[in-house]
């Protein structure tokens, strides 16, 4: 049964324009086919697919189903964009599959990209969403600068900074990841963070880890935290 | 610095034809420069690129380094490919990086996809391995369909096969891997195993393991595992 994401009042959904297309378009559902719908929020409901309007779709007699995939963690990934955008949109596909929070691209000092298409990463996001029957929507935000991001940071869980550099502080991970937090992990480029990137992430609170001794791409190293931080948990 | 597979012997390392292209071609290294190699069996050395010949390149003065990504377990995937044979691809790439010993494609009841490119994958592999300067280069087998493996597995560590079946035995994975062992991961495709393959793998010495409430694609949780086995070492 397939998932779309819905205006959902009272005891109807309203699917926007896109979601409704590819109910109609794509997936070829009819009326009386039973979907599943979710405001993004949290909120999943099981409910019968009613009528097609020009731009809309609506799904009525909805049940409200439990949210088996609720955490009581959060995860959020800052990550500067690889060169090549199909891996970071494979990471942002397979971390959101299995359960991310908020993706801040990030700009740093050796990042050779600067540019990327916010809506495609939404549509990224949202389809792994769908596929993996999630109730919530995660957060995709614009590119930002890595000093921006420090300013404006104000996550209150574990913080982590990533970096390859063998004359400063790291810890590896599993030995300073605790359970039952929520987790904001800092990865950076092909060429790492600058050393001055790894200080202020210090200073804003980061804790310096290390990934082992295997040397991982960007793509890699996020998506071992986002799997490392479930594991924790699962 | 680079990394290459070689034929190694004595004081001297011989590229094949493609990787001495690729060194002369692709990266345009030139006579004099340091470069790594392997054996593809454990064994590294830094040494110098001494000449080209037509097909191939000669490295000299070797030095041994320490293999210190040499692991105490082996991890081994046996995976439906996926429909789109990219996922399958990245998967591979991903899993290489992290640490994997062996790599079977395998035919199921449920699989669409019942051609590989084994060529190509081992081309992946390769790179994958060099990229992440791994000296073990990881066994790609050709595709076997589910019986036959069955028949002609030998594998001794633990091993695992993964359901979704609310109605089958199947434990948390986190419940029943044991650190210091090696691992084996039986991962279906997008329409799960049969039942008959999931009997038929347990009656062969697999434990049927949940990954989860989470409803993840094959490469997800193919990549998951891999990741979980390390996670237990690192």
């Amino acid at each position: 049964m397939h998932l779309f994401l819905a205006n959902i009042q009272e005891n109807q959904a309203l699917l926007p324009e896109s979601e409704a297309h590819h109910a109609k378009r794509v997936l070829r559902l009819t009326i009386g086919e039973q979907v599943f719908v979710t405001d993004g929020k949290g909120h999943l409901f099981e409910g019968i697919l009613q009528a097609f309007t020009s731009k809309s779709a609506v799904v009525e007699s909805l049940k409200p189903l439990p949210n088996l995939q609720k955490r009581s963690y959060k995860i959020e990934l800052v990550v500067a964009p690889t060169k090549q955008i199909d891996r970071i949109e494979f990471l942002l596909e397979k971390a959101v599959e299995v359960g991310l929070d908020a993706f801040y691209p990030t700009m740093t000092f050796h990042s050779e990209r600067r540019r990327i298409k916010l809506e495609r990463l939404e549509k990224i996001a949202l389809s792994a969403m769908k596929q993996s029957l999630k109730a919530e929507k995660p957060e995709i935000h614009d590119l930002i600068s890595f000093e921006d991001f420090m300013q404006q940071n104000h996550f209150s869980g574990q913080k982590f900074i990533a970096h390859c550099y063998d004359d400063l502080e790291s810890h590896p991970l599993k030995e300073c990841i605790l359970p039952n937090q929520s987790y904001q992990f800092l990865i950076g480029p092909e060429g790492d963070f600058s050393k001055d990137e790894v200080e202020m992430a210090i200073q804003n609170g980061f804790t310096p880890i290390s990934l082992g001794n295997q040397r991982m791409r960007t793509e890699t190293a996020a998506l071992s935290c986002v799997m490392a931080a479930h594991w924790l948990h699962d």
